[in-house]
């Protein structure tokens, strides 16, 4: 990828989606001994980062003059919202195929924005693999949540902002689900400033990236139940963000479920931010001391905000 | 107040606070037959729009050419919590007075800013008398947190943002507590557009104001306790608040403590976002119908996202 792709991808989405907030965390920079910003995509239209590379990769197709009759895609539910968004703005009818069992806010949205939504499958996989299956019967375009170029640059344009605001950030820490928000973030930031560390953060139940990039090769794991509902599951055997990640990402940690529930918790709590499990693992990267940052001008993607409020009360209580 | 005024506070207080989003909700939209926008003062420095005025007013003092040895405030918490912050940064020392039972956030925030804290008060009306008596005492010098020209009009640039962004805006739908915030946003905007429909809203549980306008003069009423921390008590019996909404604020309603726990709730589950009791009251007067914005374009005023955690998660399990 190069930088003016995330340049073009940023002018194109300017109209519809939003530059969010980067907001000093005093809470995490105490605790780590570091200047901690959070940047805010759970503030983003659909309540995820999502809808910058769901909006790059349908504009993208229609500038390129052969406008797709239908798109598929599978997704946990944050790219089928935002992709829903998307396809109702230009017209283009859409099919996603989510887990059976994906947060409803999630699946409702997607309702809403007029996608026909397939909620059948047993987890993420097995929606990817029904999802292509029905491109391959039915001609629909299948808009992958990660591995596409457009999606990725799409997420990149995040950084734009933060280089913008903060150019003195050092290190930044990035939750990993498909790869597609830390390919892109990570691509733009080193050519931006090759110096800088990217961390990514994968869950302990569900770490592909982190077990491949020590394999040298992409080997399918078998994901576990997580509170990061968006994070779980095995990339594309094919897909291009594996050599992103093996040569742009400094270091992958794994946080638990304890330390993702301290950190929602800690959220609300000392910032008073509703953020869901896949949003909250940078942060997570910090409570469970995965990452040592002392010293360091951090900033965490904190990538969307779908939590339904029966979960988030559960975890407040306990 | 003039508008050149606010123009001006709004240079004055650029390097020191955020511009805060403005977002769509489509949960009160359909809920209002309406389009309706939060502006998310919540996410303002501080987590309270507080920050506006408090910069203002001291920044406002420096450039005077007399700065005070010593300040002095009363506070619910937010203005307390904000003055502390810019206290801090210009280096001036404060002393805050505020009620004994005002929520422990904010208190902390006040002490960790540096100020020097009093939370000995019975409610907020103590609070003010304290702080008044201590400024006589002691030649510190009293900023009252909606009694001042300086204070208004840094809560006045909240409108700028929204005139910059959405200038077809035609209602808009403000907390009333000192009537501070109500003011500033109520003079800008009819200043840019003398048709706007300026909509105040106050507890059931303290309502001074609504009282005030229709007896002609400040009456002091008996406030009582409300989930609404921030809008509890009565203000100066000299204030230049009751001018502005006795001449700008077209109509006052009150909401009951269950609209509020209602709009508290429904803003984490449907918005994902998380609010305090004051900060909930525009919501509020939507959910419990005291104001009709069929067909309008409306922004709401979110005010301040201080409330803790263990009152949160209560209000999210009933």
């Amino acid at each position: 990828m190069k930088l003016v792709d995330v340049f073009r991808a940023r002018r194109r989405i300017a109209p519809y989606v939003r530059r969010t907030p980067l907001v000093l965390s005093r809470w995490l920079s105490d605790l780590a001994g570091a200047a901690v910003s959070l940047k805010l995509e759970s503030l983003q239209v659909s309540n995820s980062f999502k809808a910058r590379g769901a909006f790059n990769a349908v504009i993208a197709r229609l500038e390129g003059g052969h406008p797709p009759a239908r798109l598929v895609t599978a997704s946990a539910g944050n790219h089928g919202r935002a992709l829903a968004a998307a396809a109702e703005t230009f017209h283009v009818p859409l099919v996603v195929f989510t887990p059976v069992d994906a947060p409803h806010g999630k699946l409702a949205a997607i309702v809403r924005h007029g996608a026909e939504l397939r909620a059948q499958a047993r987890d993420y996989d097995a929606a990817e693999h029904l999802a292509k299956a029905f491109a391959a019967e039915t001609g629909a375009e299948f808009i992958s949540p990660y591995n596409d170029a457009n999606v990725i640059a799409g997420a990149a344009t995040i950084w734009l902002e933060i280089a913008d605001e903060a150019p003195a950030t050092d290190t930044v820490i990035v939750p990993i689900g498909g790869g597609g928000l830390i390919s892109g973030v990570a691509a733009a930031a080193k050519a931006i400033n090759s110096a800088i560390a990217v961390n990514g953060v994968e869950v302990e139940a569900s770490c592909p990236f982190q077990t491949s990039v020590r394999a040298g090769r992409l080997v399918p794991i078998v994901p576990g139940p997580t509170l990061a509902d968006g994070l779980a599951g095995n990339p594309d055997s094919d897909t291009i963000t594996f050599a992103f990640i093996q040569t742009l990402v400094d270091r992958i940690v794994t946080v638990s479920e304890a330390d993702l529930s301290a950190a929602i918790a800690g959220l609300v709590e000392s910032e008073h931010l509703v953020v869901e499990g896949a949003g909250a693992a940078g942060v997570s990267a910090l409570i469970g001391k995965c990452l040592d940052v002392t010293g360091r001008r951090v900033v965490i993607v904190v990538s969307g905000a779908n939590v339904d409020a029966v979960r988030l009360t559960s975890i407040l209580s306990t």
